[in-house]
């Protein structure tokens, strides 16, 4: 258990509202200011698209959600924060008034950050009264979903400062980039703006749709960027030869034409008119709020198959979900061995979790049990594993996407070769929605053949076994389809 | 039954290796004309990683692979082609020179493409025997995943050449992009280049390493542009106010310093070592072949997830699978209700298919069988369903990623509201792999309670179940797990 951490949301909107829906989503305490009269229900409704796709992302269940307070002042919402984040407008006056105001209250250990994309952090704490504490961490819409955050400190940051943001970005789930330099539009913004100010030239010169654009990103670029980035996709394109043949072949292509960005558009009415008339056809009738939806259900699902391969943002939500994992205190009892949301991805055409879905949750509470009685990735490293020769689920009542369910396992039988589990799936209000019986038998990965555990795997199996004897024969165990057990 | 199709690849390498596996994978014929010793070696490195990632991205079997076919000169390769795609090096007089023997022997209806990022499709058809027969078509890659193909006619391209050209990309799984005005570099190099500019200044000015610059991306960017592109991106961060309001709140942004592309950073010899050195750190170690296979699969698994919510690439690739979809000729012998390749990303820590995907492929497999029988997603549209209430599954055999698998279904009673479904998982050389025994009930989706299927459903089931009483009783099927049966 480690103390409760309290953030402080210095101006809300969207940017503010995705920092204080992941704050709270990881049981931080948060503290809003915004004097916006509209701010507490722009906060509620990022928070309502966080708390349906932020916990999809992870297969543990995140901490309990903190406490949401809105203040009236800065100095309420500042006092005894350890990461404070300024999300007010991009007006260089404004941030340095608010910066001086959250200095006057807050507490000097604690992080003080803007999500500028304007500014550098100079520019910020430029006669602050503790410049020290002052840097830059830069979101990405939606803050809640996408991992990365820029942090850009000064020349007057702190060291302490600098890895104390990193920690506590870290904490709630994100991947820090630490930026060497500070530069106008950090990283990142550097990058879209150019694709960006390309993409204007291709509609102002009717070269292309906003529509076609976004299609040749989203068929094509886009899917290589959101895995390995620009270098290394054309560092494989090099092949054997690398990025130095790459450059070699392409180096030349730098001075044809093939941008447009030795001059930037006019954003004249009619540019204006075109491109906002043609977006508005792509969204072909979808509300913002139902589009939010749709890119959040899809960055949960990519993010999801990049955590199978544990690569790039799937890395990130792999390690967090590292973080949050529990050991059971007493192995004599049920065994918790699952405790998730359920993501909107696992719903089907009948409006519940998929079937699919139910085997899916009872074979990671297998991976669980089995990490629980030392059989776990080092285990199996070692050539020693459990197969599952055959399994048994009865569904007994439905699950909804978002809700909150848990595995609750018992041992039937762990002697020999022998592993029988029985999960129960419950809900949040108790109910047992599905049973899955399991049986497993344990093998050599080099033979592929039965084999005894080693000492210490089958000692701990046995010892649980004998111990759920006393949970008694489940109801529903040991049945066969249509017939009445 | 359609007939067989024949592509001629002019040019092999890792962009026509790409054209070649894509149209091999779909049941073409493929000629391929490539004077480099190497190329056999080199397509056929593409074509195995082709093969186990392509189908893959499909719920569906792919055709039976074409036949490859090596030619001693371009007239073997293109006499009788369909589809004829040049890949050669990028100078012009080389094309054009390629061009003019292709359109000796190529019949006067076949598509000539190119597949240049270069040049125009009206430099490559000047002075051409037949300059309405050729057009660009400007893929990305890996070639046999990406979908993305920009279609660049000249104003010489005929209408005919144009249709038929998007139709047979259509047919071999591709997003066709008509662009409508040829430009320098067609659209997406555009995009790329002007975000790779900006990249190179960045490491030029040691602001970023290249693999903070690839982090930037992948964990931030890249994954909004792999589902929605740059316009649609900042659409929704217009919110209600569209891009009308985006762009007036960030118009301005397009005057301050945020890229550095009024200039081009000079590729000196210090700045390709730095990039090549850089990028070579990145991979830590792994090949660019180990690269690749780590490629393909996040980009199978980033697609496949956006199948789930028919988007963007999901959606080219869902109606892929409409189109190789068959329907039984006779219900009422067993029925095959699946025929698909393994996924990689479908395998476990055993090295082998993980049992959640054996219920997957069975779920799948019931919702095929619903179909048959009238009960598929109109059916469902209606208020009427098929909830599973019990599953069985025995796994007999281990199968690898890979591995064509298809499944045979039995009725074991349709009797009422019951639907008593026996799958056999069975791999390509007539292992049978596992079984799925089902017990679904009809359901009113208004209730959530049980009611009678609709009339025809009912007796189409009745009449199944029949027949195949004459099937016998299914080893293994009314079991319990740990009783023998």
């Amino acid at each position: 258990m480690r103390a409760v951490m309290q953030a402080a949301i210095v101006g809300g909107g969207v940017i503010g509202g995705g920092w204080a829906a992941r704050f709270l989503l990881n049981g931080w305490t948060v503290r809003v200011y915004d004097p916006d009269p509209e701010s507490q229900r722009k906060i509620n409704e990022v928070l309502d698209n966080a708390r349906r796709s932020l916990p999809s992302l992870y297969d543990t269940s995140m901490p309990p959600e903190g406490e949401l307070i809105f203040c009236e002042t800065i100095k309420q919402a500042v006092e005894g924060a350890h990461f404070i984040q300024e999300s007010v407008p991009e007006r260089l006056s404004v941030k340095v008034d608010v910066f001086a105001e959250i200095q006057q209250h807050a507490p000097d250990t604690a992080v003080i950050a803007s999500s500028t994309s304007g500014f550098k952090p100079s520019e910020l704490s430029e006669g602050a009264l503790r410049p020290e504490q002052i840097l830059v961490c830069h979101p990405f819409n939606p803050v809640y979903l996408l991992p990365l955050v820029e942090i850009v400190p000064s020349s007057q940051t702190s060291e302490a400062i600098k890895q104390r943001s990193k920690e506590l970005m870290t904490q709630i789930g994100m991947y820090p980039l630490m930026v060497r330099k500070e530069i106008d539009g950090h990283i990142n913004d550097r990058l879209q703006e150019a694709l960006w100010r390309e993409a204007l030239w291709l509609v102002n010169d009717g070269v292309a749709t906003t529509e076609e654009i976004d299609d040749s990103v989203r068929f094509g670029c886009g899917l290589r960027w959101a895995q390995m980035g620009t270098f290394q996709t054309f560092w494989l394109a090099g092949g054997e030869g690398g990025m130095r043949h790459f450059l070699a072949q392409f180096g030349p292509s730098l001075k044809w034409p093939w941008t447009k960005l030795m001059d930037v558009p006019d954003l004249t009415d009619e540019l204006i008119d075109t491109i906002s008339d043609q977006c508005d056809d792509q969204a072909n009738g979808k509300t913002p709020r139902e589009m939010e939806r749709i890119r959040d259900d899809n960055l949960v699902g990519m993010i999801r198959a990049l955590k199978k391969n544990n690569w790039g943002a799937g890395e990130t939500m792999n390690q967090h979900d590292q973080r949050m994992r529990s050991e059971p205190a007493d192995l004599s009892q049920l065994v918790q061995t699952s405790h998730r949301q359920v993501p909107q991805s696992w719903t089907d055409y009948n409006g519940h979790m998929n079937e699919t879905h139910y085997l899916e949750v009872f074979s990671v509470a297998t991976d669980e049990f089995m990490q629980f009685i030392g059989a776990g990735p080092d285990y199996i490293a070692s050539g020693l594993s459990y197969f599952t020769v055959e399994t048994h689920i009865r569904h007994l009542d439905e699950v909804k996407a978002g809700e909150q369910i848990k595995v609750m396992t018992q041992v039937l039988d762990g002697a020999g070769k022998k592993l029988h589990l029985f999960h129960r799936l419950e809900t949040e209000d108790g109910r047992v929605a599905a049973t899955g019986e399991h049986m497993l038998i344990h093998v050599s990965l080099e033979t592929r053949a039965a084999c005894p555990p080693d000492e210490s795997v089958g000692k701990t199996l046995r010892d649980i076994a004998s111990a759920h004897v006393s949970l008694g024969k489940p109801d529903g165990s040991g049945r066969a389809i249509g017939v009445k057990g």
